[in-house]
């Protein structure tokens, strides 16, 4: 985040012309605006400690994955900003966490607020992090103003929300709605052919444990995810609003593209007599790129990985990964269908290894948080997205669900150069504090 | 190796009828058979020996990487068999080791023998080992007949031949040529980042040491590599001759293309909006493969590195490595142009790692060998070769050097597939048992 030196959040935050009117119309009454700025020191300093956790010292990017030491380390941070609010932190059988204010088994479902803290490699710093900081400081900021809920309140963590390690993406809140099957998640395995259930119990816990958590669900009334917008839907006009609701999630998937070929030498075999599956990758990469281009969708080829991987070897074996997503469904599987043909003739295979049919969020709830967080008569923006989120995976099973969106200035993603202004993010804060406090009365 | 159990080497040598009328043919008396069979189960223990060392468990192929554990343990079997035969083993700067039988600094130079140990990744057993196991038994087979050479004979074990840590093939040769400058040499890096001087260190040698080594090369008379052959053209025919002698290495090089991009969101990111390093990696290698198919070279793409290499992250960075090799110097830098054209088109560079010229072995030795090998006045098979090997590099310093290929019943090289028939794995001893005793008397 970019920051001022010498310049404190209160000051800051009424140098903002925008961010001041924002706040206004986002509902808090007149005043409540250095209630929040007390909370946007909070806001810093969880920043801060975040910071280094599992960066890259190159890249500066960020390589949070599941179950690793790094993860741990960001599960201690988040255990004890929860302790230091005397939240009760509870995990389900998934690894997700939940800190309550209030008792949700004594007093109905309550809110959620939260979103997830791994990366993919070499991410950002705001992908996950923004919106579980941001539910840290809403509870902040409702107390600084003497708030408290009557609905319980709590804030989440969810496990392997990029599936970077183990592949599958939101493998915490998909176990725990059994929309992913214990014993596949189980069977998972990371590039150095370690399961899921030895990463698992190397991290001390019973990999028995996973499974569908009716009881954990059942705490769940409505859930809102903040997140930083990954594309630049709300960087498009100058002064818009820099919070947006999410109205929902693209239909999506990923497919895995096995091209085994013959290893040979580079040097000696003629092209006659190769089997070269990195040709037919090539082939697959431009097919899937072209098939996108006349669809309407979206698709890319991120990850490959190649066997022997030598200079002077022809593959034996090259693995590739499509993730295709799009407004339709039928536009994502026409993409798939065209990929699949164009591997098939080589010798190839996909494999579907996620998806996602489209998600539409509660429709009330888009509705309510729209109309609570524009100004009278002037809704906030409203936003779908093509990304996959914890919160869509909630929705699909039928809890409340809903999203916020904070401006992202350059729509970069998943990147170390994602990025989102100091002032938006704390405007996020509010737009949460907003919502929660209207939700949890 | 395939194995009959039971088998006796004498028996299955004497059940071999090719194997003995090309024996007979290739030089050694009559009745000489008997001491090559003997020198067979030596040849047999060697290769048991070797066949664990750096041995994937998974694939079967061998990782043996320069500087490396595996690396040191080859280098200690080779010692011990050294020692076993009471040769004197010395190395150079570069690291190379050479076992004496004789003193080449007192009788004038040598005939060497030898080949490497280090292999690509998931190679076979046989490129390398067999003209190191080879020259070993070659030994024992002068020694079983009484021979004793009148020119010292060396064994020399080349270091990191294949490059495959290091990304310059033939390092252990070219340094000890200057063919490959110390400083250049120092500063290379593995895929993790660390540089062949911490390499070397870590292995207990002084990286200082590294250079240009004419007390070594003085040393060396003539040098003949034993080595499987990397094509099928000694299996074209039925009955042909195992054994042929290799007239020349063709032009080569290796180029790394560096592709960057724009790391993005790949559920997010308009395609019009990316700047995907994949997509133009995909059009450089279809590239590569039609100038070659055009131009009557070889091209391979065997190797891509992916930055993060997320599934569902546009690359920040594709990284790729292009092998060409043709017989003639303008129809390899003919492929490379066209490559360089399509990456720079979307804003990529292509950097030469490596170039080796057209290497004519010593003509002289060719014929020579040739006639040795094959029957009266039907001299053994010639063939030349798109590998680099170190008797090329030897050859290209002014060292005369030639060499003989084993044949390769499927042509299958640089895989663990690779593989050659045991017999005739010993008539390439005995060939190179041949030509020793005929050079160094």
């Amino acid at each position: 985040m970019a920051r001022d030196a010498g310049g404190s959040s209160s000051r800051r935050l009424q140098e903002s012309h925008l961010h001041a009117t924002w706040l206004q119309q986002s509902g808090f009454p007149d005043g409540a605006a250095a209630a929040i700025a007390a909370t946007a020191a909070g806001f810093d300093r969880m920043w801060a400690a975040l910071e280094p956790l599992g960066r890259h010292p190159r890249t500066g990017g960020y390589r949070r994955y599941a179950w690793t030491r790094d993860d741990a380390l960001l599960r201690e941070w988040f255990a004890g900003e929860a302790a230091a609010r005397g939240l009760d932190l509870v995990d389900d059988r998934a690894g997700n966490l939940w800190a309550w204010w209030g008792d949700p088994d004594a007093h109905g479902p309550g809110v959620v607020v939260g979103s997830h803290l791994d990366s993919v490699p070499d991410g950002g710093a705001f992908d996950g992090p923004l919106g579980v900081v941001s539910a840290l400081a809403a509870v902040d900021a409702l107390r600084a103003r003497g708030i408290c809920p009557s609905r319980p309140l709590g804030v989440a963590v969810f496990a392997d929300e990029e599936g970077a390690r183990f592949g599958v993406a939101c493998a915490g809140s998909r176990l725990l709605t059994g929309a992913l099957p214990p014993d596949r998640a189980r069977g998972l395995t990371d590039r150095d052919g370690i399961t899921l259930a030895d990463a698992l119990a190397a991290a001390g816990r019973e990999p028995g444990h996973l499974g569908r958590d009716d009881e954990t669900l059942a705490r769940v009334g409505t859930f809102v995810e903040l997140h930083v917008e990954q594309g630049r839907a709300l960087s498009a006009g100058d002064g818009g609003p820099p919070v947006a609701v999410g109205t929902g999630i693209w239909p999506h998937g990923r497919w895995r593209i096995d091209l085994p070929g013959e290893a040979n030498h580079a040097g000696t075999t003629a092209l006659a007599d190769r089997h070269d599956p990195m040709v037919t990758f090539a082939r697959t990469a431009l097919a899937a790129r072209d098939a996108a281009l006349r669809h309407g969708a979206l698709a890319t080829c991120g990850k490959v990985t190649v066997a022997p991987n030598g200079v002077n070897a022809v593959p034996s074996l090259v693995t590739a990964w499509l993730d295709a997503r799009a407004p339709r469904v039928a536009a994502a599987r026409a993409v798939v269908d065209e990929v699949t043909a164009v591997a098939a003739a080589d010798g190839g295979s996909v494999t579907e290894e996620s998806w996602t049919d489209a998600t539409a969020f509660d429709s009330g709830l888009v509705d309510r948080l729209a109309a609570l967080l524009g100004p009278p008569g002037e809704p906030a923006p409203r936003l779908a997205t093509g990304a996959g989120h914890d919160a869509g995976v909630l929705a699909a099973a039928g809890v409340p669900a809903a999203m916020l969106f904070v401006r992202n200035p350059t729509g970069i993603s998943h990147s170390p150069a994602e990025h989102a202004e100091r002032d938006d993010c704390l405007a996020g804060v509010a737009a949460l504090a907003t919502v929660v406090a209207e939700l949890a009365s």
